[in-house]
């Protein structure tokens, strides 16, 4: 079991100290407080030793999420070329750009075990990035991994940077990077999906329901067009956040002030992180505020918190739309995906409304935990960074995914159940609502009046009444006229 | 400048400009910053009144609330019985205590006018309590408003005390007393009202719904018997916080020493405010910790939101049984308190079960806040002190009252549609579960599954199926064997 | 003091019972329910009544806020207006436009009683608009109150309308109005006066911190003008979230088909709001998304929630700059508006940033009360509406006033003590770090080492150790030399 | 196709696809949907597969967490020892109560894959668990994994449960055992290090500080000493949760009556679990609400919550108090367990400070959470079950490991600044607040006045004028009066 890597699965435990009893497993790796022994099999150095040892907080599952790794590869490769143009040399560079390529690539996460609960200022994964892309360097070029020659972690990888620049940028490429890459289209394909089955309903006619009780007609297509009118929002939320999100902090270094870096490598650096992901960055404006605030990681959740609010609102309208079979409203068939009930055909059970409305709950105690966080900068820093990082980027994860889920495994298998829908409009008395210019609101009221009290049909009940014969009722009481203003 | 800034304040939008129009309608008040003009027919004065300016956010709506200032005279009388055992003039003492009667009584509410907004110790209001009492027992004595003589609003009203300890005590003696007063008897209605409908539907079987759907039954009666749990654990959790948010920080002072007081001022205290209000209170034993954190309030707090989580939940199930009238479950009539529609009989909207859970939605919002407020305490202060009062006794009463409205206009006139329940149970398909060992499990299935497809009843498939007569079915399927497990 | 009208202030309980003990004092109105007795001096009807007794929940600091009544006023006017052209007899068009600005222009406050924790749909606060203005129309014209005549608050205040579309509307309005009334200006002027202090601190040289401890030095106009672009930041956020929260469910009547109204009627409201308001405003594209979910309100006020965060960084740091006199940071001097301690000259309480953080508390937790709030819709109607507009509205009015007060009373008369913040970065050690081009990284790290254990000055232990002359010392070792990137 | 879904499937990404190339890696495991390929060295059955490829939502980290599977083979193995006493056939109840060890052990964890946003009863853990010891018990009796012979994972792991009220079950036995054999132990190491620290600062007097302005004084020890109560108030506030946390649902079965099980399974099961956990559980008074709430879920996290928000407070405390090493506060001396900066020799970041307000900033995240899932129960069944679950039990894990991390890797290292403690203490002014009885309010006033004005001490200023020589001021200026309430 072991040979299948299982052991060293980031989502268990990892690195049981029983499998390392021979000194070859490890080298030695030296910061300032002094040498340390690391993995000989991984790449980090000291600082991230240290750190692991530490802050033992969590364990594996709260790392940070592999989008914000993949994203200091995007950082350190675009510094690197732009250091070339300030005199790195081109041979250090390029070695930093292959191995910056692999952390890029995802390949090398499993040299990036620091969990979120470290130093706020991110300084410790930054030195991650640091200690593997260099050793990595290193091993290219041939050197021997923990010398340090000829690829620093600081003077060539961390160059022209800080952590307190770095980390907020690498932060928000990994917002933005996941927000394109996987929320938007995830988002899309669920209003499509919404906006296929609000066509298919079109010419279904329901009962509408307000304070949860009976009320005027409306098709199904129009319920469902508001579900997609939702989403479609949703997107143009994120869109509209990215012009703050997309600004970076690079280029501001220790305190903002761009101290250590050169004049126009913000903008170097910004453009080629653009390029590098074929998104657009800008450098910020006001470097202060981008390490001493987050407020744009707090404004981007917003909006991933108003998609989770679409979200209760749409899946429970669903599973409650869906609930019976013979004691609930019964009005749609939703996929059976699993068992329900081996006894009870027709139990299929809301499982992916479930888990979509379960996201919808974290991302909104996500937003909780980031407002706090995004509060409690101080002077030049914010020292939450790991933590609002993780939580954006958590969010962004259980709401595409479980936007996936939920079109494919739910959405797209959504039938109407035409005869019941039929069937609960008729027996309504809110069809009346139309009688009062032909009869008078006096008269349809003892219509309504009569059917509610003997269990009848509307119809039935006027009928009865001698105010129409079932003809005329059937010409006049028509659901088709009640779905729009009138002309 | 005084009038100038007054007539101008939304603060004061209740204190109409256009009244005060001659120099007479003002007295003059002063403190260590000089003079101000105050409103001639109020007790406050210099230290309220510049807080009035100086403090101008959210206006009236958003002033400390009543039960605060009634427990702001409950401390000032118990501080003023004690020190007179420690050499405060009994003349003085007197009066004083007669004014803290009258802020006790209510009846100078009009004469707190600060909001919560102001300084983080409340200690503009706990000055606006000295003023108003000095300046009431000098009236009392015979003295001139605002002379300070012979009460003089910190030497003697204020004795002992410290706003630093004298807040947090008043926060801790009005919570304790609301919930004593308010809450605690609001939700044992409650529980009482909702256990007499357990008790009154304890002979209607219905279907049970899992998953929103279909599912083995209960009876109506088990089912508001969880309702009913649900309160007497909430009023188990209030209790529960009260071993803490009965200490008081009384006799800590400035900063939790207890500087400025004697030594067994503190015990006493408790000990005089447990016997003006009836309720048990001690001394804290740690008075740093008093006022430095208000863990007790975020604390008491957490129970009020669990209340709020099972206001929500009984709410929300109530109106979905009670949806309809012909389009929903239907299975409970609510009370029908106002005009739902005029023309449709029946459409009884469920508008208490509205109330009540924005009231729970605003109490968990409140939970934040308070949980915020009450992480950011600094050194020897926390000074979120008002935002945090308010928030609590806010929740507490809306709780309170949404509990009393929740049981007299809604829950004593719940209804059970004993018809519409029967119909639905004996159309679920879930009684076959009770046929597995009878005819085995997958002759039930067929069963069942025959009446799914073709709509019919459990019994019309089984007993089409021959498996069973239409006298063995109903012999073997009862639902009220399926009520509790078996023997 | 009656006199004074305190008795019926919003802020008090209102309508003591003992006051009307003589019938002569009500009339009667009534509703589908029957007769109901109503103050004689108040301009609303039965249902109106009906929802004071019903929902006795909080008392009058619960009350919907003032902007949203005056927002009635305005949609019934521009409601009135576009039903002239369908219509309606402009005789009561006008009665019903008069009215209607007498509700806009405040004076009619008193006249609207009811509490948020009612009907969730808002209905009997639309009912109070239309029960208020129908009235106040019939007194215009020459009727009698109560009569319904020649002006029904129905028939013709709410012509076109439903409550499920009239609310929403009012709510945008609302809220519109006061982020462009209220919020954005004030925001301005708070940025505006921290720019200005950014600009007039521009020569001071600071120590930098970051984790709470020393690092490089930076301007403190630099360090304000991240808190300036904070405010520039939140002010961009208000205007995107402006795109939605512009757009107007009026039009969609009970369930969004519209029906009960005119094609056109929609846009021309639209339009009319706009024209009234002097703001933009458009029909909404979906009318059931506008009914049944309040995304572009929790989207609203995620902005909200950003400022606060924003301001609670800003706050924080002011207040600790200006700690002390003697035994905290010391940098700043904030404005001494009351009496901190009179012993301790010097003893300035930073009172304004602790309302302002108060402020931000709140704000924070009033966002998690309106994602669940607004999570909630079910089907085609969300009923927390009033408890999301109350929220929304009470941020906007907590902010502005928040911020309106920290800049008058704080931040435009804050001073730096250039002789402290002098002292302070003299002693630093942090500005070794500009030697390491020249002494090399050991000799500097000797230097800073020596000093620290000593406790003497970066340049004495230089001079000390031989590495430099004082003059030397002082030629390069200059902060203004590390305010901005190398050329 | 199975094979397909599950190698790209990125909830198993842990399983890398090139692993799998041939047949024999899979068997097939069957439930009433039809046959599935499993991986063949894992126990889990069909429902197990069927969810991981429904729900592939956020990946392997966001598994139910290890305590939570460990509980399952707690209740499993409790369930199989009642159930033989009910007639369960030894032989396999033994096997059964071996598997279920291996379980808790929890050398098993590698099968249990599913993620949190599942169905949100739980039932596809359950079956999870049922299948993974049904396997095993197979393979412990020489039968075939998959041939569900002889033990059946629903006849005889599952036998008299449902998932609906096991996995509550779970969920609490989960949450009590982490709260007793991590959190409180955690706890009381924190708490025993602060207070160790105020016994050995208990002579050392310093400047208070209200409003983070100079107060009068206090020990650090007396400081420390409110720390140590808010960790002993926290350890108490779990206690008083248990009541009802360890109220077990078992024995409700699907909807609360306890169908399907047998009278007194209920009280047994409880009682063995508290056997084999050596911790007191009970069976819970009403099983429908056990099922249908989760209050005591909300509640057990209202504790954790507070204990956040007292961590907030204190790690700010630290850090603030260790700031520096020369621009700041700099009465703490912290430990230095990491580079801070290499240049800088005593900037050492306050990183267990950070790392322990972040742990903060989730919990109170999680909060949010909780109150959301739980206040979300539907009729007979809350279907939040897994994300309650699994934020409380992050929050114990987090709140534990960070106190840890706190405790040993920076309160024992704690030092105290002596020398710049006394230094502040007397260069503050607030001393002064002793001569009042002296020299009268208005002379000390004057003497401070001088002092803050030029710049010296209070001591200096008062010889200067004239009021005391300097022995006089060093007799009557002694701070270790003001420690204590006067006696």
């Amino acid at each position: 079991m072991a040979a299948l890597g299982v052991s060293r699965s980031p989502a268990l435990d990892f690195f049981p100290p029983h499998k390392w009893h021979s000194k070859e497993q490890f080298r030695s790796e030296r910061d300032t407080f002094g040498d340390l022994q690391v993995p000989a099999d991984r790449y980090w150095g000291a600082q991230t030793q240290r750190s692991l040892q530490n802050f033992d907080i969590g364990g594996p599952t709260e790392r940070l999420p592999p989008p914000l790794i993949k994203a200091f590869g995007v950082v350190k490769k675009a510094a690197s070329i732009v250091n070339i143009t300030y005199g790195l040399d081109p041979k250090l560079g390029q070695a930093i750009q292959q191995a910056a390529d692999e952390v890029i690539s995802g390949k090398l996460l499993d040299h990036f075990p620091l969990v979120v609960f470290q130093t706020g200022s991110g300084t410790q994964s930054n030195m991650n990035a640091n200690e593997v892309i260099s050793n990595r360097a290193i091993e290219i070029l041939g050197g021997e991994l923990g010398s340090k020659k000829p690829v620093h972690p600081n003077d060539h990888v961390n160059m022209s940077q800080s952590s307190n620049d770095t980390f907020p940028t690498v932060m928000h490429v990994a917002a933005v990077t996941e927000l394109h890459k996987s929320l938007i289209p995830a988002l899309t394909e669920l209003r499509d999906a919404l906006k296929a089955k609000s066509e298919a309903f079109d010419h279904i006619i329901k009962i509408g329901r307000t304070h949860l009780q009976d009320a005027t007609p409306l098709t199904l297509g129009q319920e469902f067009s508001g579900y997609a009118q939702q989403l479609t929002n949703g997107i143009d939320r994120i869109h509209d956040v990215l012009p703050r999100l997309s600004l970076l902090a690079q280029g501001g270094t220790a305190v903002g002030t761009g101290l250590n870096t050169r004049r126009g490598f913000d903008v170097s650096i910004a453009a080629e992180i653009s390029r590098l992901t074929g998104l657009e960055f800008k450098t910020a404006p006001n470097k202060f505020e981008s390490l001493a605030a987050h407020d744009a990681m707090v404004e981007a959740h917003g909006a991933l918190n108003v998609i989770a609010c679409s979200f209760m609102k749409i899946a429970n309208d669903i599973r409650f739309l869906g609930s019976g079979p013979r004691c609930g409203f019964g009005e749609l068939s939703l996929p059976e995906n699993e068992p329900g009930s081996s006894i009870m055909p027709g139990k299929v059970n809301p499982t992916q409304c479930e888990a979509l409305t379960m996201v919808s709950a974290q991302v909104i105690g996500n937003q909780t935990a980031i407002s706090v966080a995004g509060a409690s900068g101080q002077f030049e820093l914010n020292v939450f960074k790991p933590v609002i990082a993780q939580n954006v980027l958590r969010s962004i994860r259980l709401l595409a995914d479980g936007a996936r889920s939920f079109t494919k495994n739910c959405v797209v298998g959504i039938q109407a159940n035409e005869k019941r829908i039929n069937t609960l409009l008729n027996e309504s008395l809110m069809l009346a609502t139309i009688l009062n210019s032909h009869l008078g609101y006096d008269n349809v009221a003892k219509c309504a009046k009569k059917a509610h009290k003997e269990g009848t049909t509307l119809k039935q009940a006027t009928v009865a009444l001698g105010f129409l014969t079932p003809e005329e009722f059937d010409e006049k009481v028509r659901p088709e006229l009640m779905l729009h203003p009138d002309p």
